[in-house]
């Protein structure tokens, strides 16, 4: 299974973003990627007030853009995440398209991320943001896969309720900053992959140090025994991994983490 | 709170180890520590059919020693782990005394180590082992702290149960090897602290390459930002750290991890 990630400058316009991501793609084409990643946000600047006014409902124009640029190249989506629309209220949406643009996962943040951290970042989803209410994992040929949302990867419960659903790989558009990105951004990445024994691919918008909100760029990926693979650095660029799901079920039998929890001491329920 | 964390070299007999503790102890008394570690089974060299012949039960000479030594010295011991024996099963067991030499904790590696790495290491607890049956916090003059072993820090739902019930920092005394060494050793420590904003203080054995099997020492504390504060190397050595457990409550408020987490739902209940 190859992955290819997409870190993207994001533009001002819709359009443009979507006009850059053709022709991204089409460089990578030659690799032969079975699954196309990029980061959150990456056709809206990470700003809060941006949401809303870029948010549209599913199935709008950029819902249909997305999913006919899979179906296009016949390759899984993963379609980093958009403001989404719906009765009124604004979620910060992740969605995976299949190799014919049907949608097969869509997830909603449901972390919104409300830091204020002194002499660093500060920013608060939540002032126009709605948080989605479910983990989310979704089948391909490939098999079973996990998607959540940047701050979400902060919490170990969300990564283990994906893995104990089945997911070998976890895709996790995102877009950590100057602050979180060079103290928090790898570590929590790698102890995913250890601790669920299963592929980490987190994708992030390029660096743009003129915008209010600086991404830390260095999109990933982990592999089971935590091992970096893969790791872009700040600016835009491309990188094509083949990544080898066969290691997920050998590094579990060798380290037998997920199966020695102690189910009867503790247990992590989804409500 | 100053913590001295002493990377013993282990040796056959109990009362070898006990007197280089006391030595190694005195050693570090001018820096006026006021928590002593020690490592996983500091004083029973680290091999399955040992663990029954070197048991005690609480209360038996080695527990006295134990006790007797924070009073003499006045510091609160965390000290390591020992082989327990109870109604004819064998725990590795940590306690913990204060300055009084008053047992506060006592907890039972809840995850036995069973594994067998391809081209690694293999090792297999359960041979001689049983495993405890639940998870362990103590209170201190410093606060609450938490207490686990080794392979239980593994697991990311000991940590958070130990922090949910109000621990800031987790003593994880412990003896990676030379495979899950440079592989996890810092990746889990410090993705353990920066998911639960706590410190953990991790201390292992010395490197002793002649022996079967070979700990990776490295003995570190790692702060509630995920930054290593203090490592040792391979050798056996002493550090003592000062911690600023204020920082706890600090970095929770700066980047609320902990009031963050969607309990409406996941829920991670012990049992």
């Amino acid at each position: 299974m190859k992955i290819a990630q997409l870190q993207l400058k994001v533009l001002d316009s819709k359009e443009a973003n979507l006009a850059q991501l053709r022709r991204e793609i089409e460089a990578v084409m030659a690799e032969q990627p079975d699954f196309v990643t990029v980061g959150e946000m990456f056709a809206c600047p990470y700003y809060t007030p941006n949401f809303p006014l870029y948010a549209e409902e599913d199935g709008g124009p950029m819902w249909r853009a997305l999913s006919a640029i899979a179906r296009d190249y016949g390759v899984y989506l993963s379609a980093g995440s958009v403001p989404e629309l719906a009765d009124g209220k604004v979620y910060n949406t992740a969605y995976v398209f299949d190799r014919a643009g049907q949608q097969i996962a869509k997830h909603r943040k449901v972390h919104l991320f409300d830091i204020d951290v002194k002499g660093g970042q500060s920013f608060r989803e939540s002032d126009t943001l709605t948080a989605g209410d479910r983990h989310t994992v979704f089948d391909t040929e490939f098999g079973r896969m996990g998607l959540c949302i940047c701050f979400d990867g902060r919490f170990p419960e969300l990564a283990r309720l994906m893995v104990l659903d089945g997911a070998q790989a976890i895709f996790v558009p995102a877009a950590f900053n100057m602050t979180t990105g060079p103290a928090h951004w790898e570590v929590m990445h790698r102890s995913r992959a250890v601790d669920n024994q299963c592929y980490i691919v987190a994708t992030s918008p390029a660096r743009d140090v003129n915008f209010s909100y600086v991404a830390w760029g260095h999109s990933m990926i982990v592999d089971p025994w935590g091992k970096v693979v893969t790791e872009l650095g700040a600016d835009a660029g491309a990188a094509v991994t083949e990544i080898d799901l066969g290691s997920v079920q050998q590094i579990r039998e060798q380290l037998p983490l997920l199966s020695a929890r102690r189910t009867d001491l503790y247990e992590l329920t989804a409500k």
